[in-house]
């Protein structure tokens, strides 16, 4: 591990502790979490801490809790053992790392039992851990959802935190940004008839590792952009497909980015290709236009919703007025996800506390078809970054579903639609941070624009 | 998930649960596992089904646990839910896995609890299944070292069939070690000096990624060979450094391959990397030389410890008489680890028992210095495949340590080591099965002598 030795690294910590204690005067525990093993213990999975850890602690330290107090920050973690000397090098002490990251006391791990006090913490997904957290604080730790008193206040305190990054964390995202950016050049740039998925993403990848990062989430890049969450990548390319990559990398801070592209196998759209494309662009940059602090983002969904639904009324592939198919849900037949959620230390930020920082308090999920998916239903903030990623998708589980099928049978024009088989899925995703001026588009250097993604494809 | 087709995947399958029936006549339940989250409950590790249950059922199956009886096989796992459909897309049914398996009957994982009985099983690491499997069988589960009674048998009886490889297995093995061939010598043209180590990393791993393939265990892609079990990437090649590169694909269906080669950056190994670099070899190659049924493994560690001596008295490292500095484990000094392991579904195969697998009965780790990091203590057999990997470094942990300079301070002649600074690690592992006529080197075609090392890194 290298320590980063800059003075901003620790002041941004220490502003983070000190705003935390502004509104929460209890005292927190936060556990960083261990490496899941593959199998056996020494063969694990690459470790990444508790982003609420990370957020305070800004290292990504295995087996380590921190205190935090009034703005007082204790660490406790084992010194590194001979035995990991021996196998995995030198390593920061205890003491290295309580300096770098500007904790107030440090001490070993077994010391943390005469320190909980009445404590206040949230719950790592890890059982292991979460029962260790347990046993410490001897009591039973309810997960967020059913959070109570100084849990929930400590929950709530975060999510305030956490909604609107400071400059450190927006830094951070533009690094993992403008290296996704460079990772999806070269898928477009790789793609050609006859290669697989496989090779396409290795092409994607290999450059957020050969930046010593990793992806933020399971990279999706598949000419079947129909499966939303395609984790296969077993399909060979075809000259008239369409890729879509969504692939992100995570800083080294831990900082998330993500981006999709969809992209034509063989360099050019085909003519309903075009359509599509440009119907789920137009949803995309009217969204990002419409981003700002105080705007609800669930009317950003609906603006998506609307052009959608517009476009595929003038495409002939829907039929009815545009009012009357919004308020059916007609877009959901074909974009049945949220419009995009909070981005930050996750993927989709927070998001271990279910859907307590996505949705203001009161607020809950939707039954609606479609609106349901949505991630996030508050108002844009200053500092708020969150991605913008309408799609176009022919799912045939919903497509081909009965119910569907007799709710919304009239309202498709079949025989129209079947002329778009050619378009299975096109999502286009940016990341986009809310700004006193409006809008800054984090991952704007990756064009969107139909012709400048023919232009990367460079066949 | 795309399923086999072919009659041969169900006959290996049916050998083995015939085979175990042969030597275990209770009923035996294994768990599959389910993927690890990464922060949040949507963003996971990537799954890896547990290897005794891969063993049997053949498919990376989540959240699915099969009952093995005389033979006979029972799959228990829900159908895709409409959700995950919508979201993963089309997903094999139960039945249809079962049949692809050739289990007998099938049923939705809610019906496990009436089919427990008094089975046998093997805990899994992850705390939350290990509780499924205790909750289940109504019984505190006991970790593979403390285990009894009909678990022992199950333990015993499985690490009995999975020490010799099947056919099948020998197969998955070799197109494991085929792309982690090619992948080890797209990181030798690869490295470069002023590149970093997660470049040449990056070009290793494509190749993997590239043939939809994982890796079996953490890359270790390195300029500082000498930490043993480096996981960093972050240093800079420079001309002169040695990459020690240990990398290794896992099949389709889950069979580890496990490659070490050590390469110049610049193309030319110098004249002091030369001789370390032979006498490394010579060890390696001795070792594989012996490799036969029948032969105890710990002789095999002995004989690269023996080759390596003679090698540092023949270099002047080390001062003495052969038989004395074995005997008091100098050679540990500068191969502080065994000269390999088992290797099958585990890249240390069946680690997860503790050295149950490793260890004949009977037999425990010795305390002596480096002889206590042996892996693996049995005879070998037909079918068994381990790793033969000696090597050489210079870990300042234990050369700087002060109770090993009071040992070993004398028989090691510093000025002569001082010559060497530039070999700070060095190893090179093949993986070897043991054949009826001695040994077959599975990774052969990656070739490692000096002069074919410098031909592939082609500067």
């Amino acid at each position: 591990m290298n320590l980063p030795d800059n003075n901003s690294f620790q002041a941004t910590l220490k502003q983070r502790r000190q705003k935390l204690a502004e509104t929460f005067s209890e005292k927190a525990l936060l556990w960083s979490g261990c490496a899941p093993s593959r199998n056996f213990p020494a063969n694990t999975f690459l470790f990444r801490a508790s982003s609420h850890f990370l957020y305070f602690a800004g290292l990504n330290l295995e087996n380590a809790v921190i205190e935090l107090d009034s703005g007082k920050l204790t660490l406790f973690m084992d010194n590194p053992s001979p035995e990991s000397i021996l196998w995995g090098g030198e390593k920061p002490s205890r003491d290295q790392i309580a300096a770098t990251i500007g904790a107030d006391l440090a001490y070993p791990y077994s010391e943390l039992k005469n320190y909980t006090g009445e404590a206040a913490t949230i719950p790592i997904s890890d059982v292991g851990i979460y029962q260790q957290q347990c046993q410490c604080l001897e009591r039973n730790i309810p997960q967020p959802s059913e959070a109570t008193g100084k849990d929930l206040a400590l929950i709530q305190a975060i999510i305030t935190l956490r909604l609107s990054h400071d400059e450190s964390a927006i830094e951070q995202i533009k690094q993992a940004a403008s290296v996704s950016i460079k990772a999806h050049q070269a898928g477009m740039k790789a793609a050609q008839p006859g290669k697989t998925e496989a090779e396409v993403r290795s092409a994607i990848e290999q450059v957020i590792m050969a930046h010593n990062l990793t992806c933020a989430y399971g990279s999706i890049v598949t000419v079947h952009g129909e499966v939303l969450h395609n984790e296969s990548y077993s399909h060979t390319l075809e000259s008239g497909d369409l890729v879509l990559a969504d692939v992100g990398a995570e800083s080294v801070g831990g900082w998330a980015s993500d981006i999709t592209r969809t992209f034509p196998v063989n360099g050019q759209f085909s003519p309903t290709q075009r359509d599509i494309y440009d119907l789920v662009l137009a949803a995309h940059d009217a969204c990002i236009e419409n981003v700002a602090p105080g705007v609800e983002y669930k009317d950003i969904h609906w603006q998506a919703a609307q052009v959608i639904t517009e476009g595929l009324v003038n495409l002939g592939i829907l039929q009815g007025n545009v009012s009357d198919l919004l308020a059916m849900d007609a877009h959901s037949l074909f974009f049945p996800h949220g419009v995009g959620h909070l981005l930050g230390l996750d993927v989709h930020d927070m998001e271990d506390l279910g859907d307590l920082a996505g949705y203001a308090p009161g607020r809950q999920r939707s039954e609606r078809f479609g609106l349901g998916n949505l991630r996030l239903d508050r108002a844009l903030q200053t500092g708020m970054t969150v991605t913008i990623e309408p799609g176009f998708y022919q799912v045939p589980a919903i497509l081909n579903d009965k119910s569907t099928r007799e709710k919304y049978g009239e309202i498709i024009n079949w025989e129209q639609l079947d002329r778009f088989s050619d378009v299975r899925g096109i999502r286009i995703e940016d990341d986009v941070l809310a700004t006193s001026e409006g809008a800054a588009v984090l991952t704007a250097s990756l064009p969107c624009q139909r012709n400048q993604i023919e232009e990367l494809c460079d066949r």
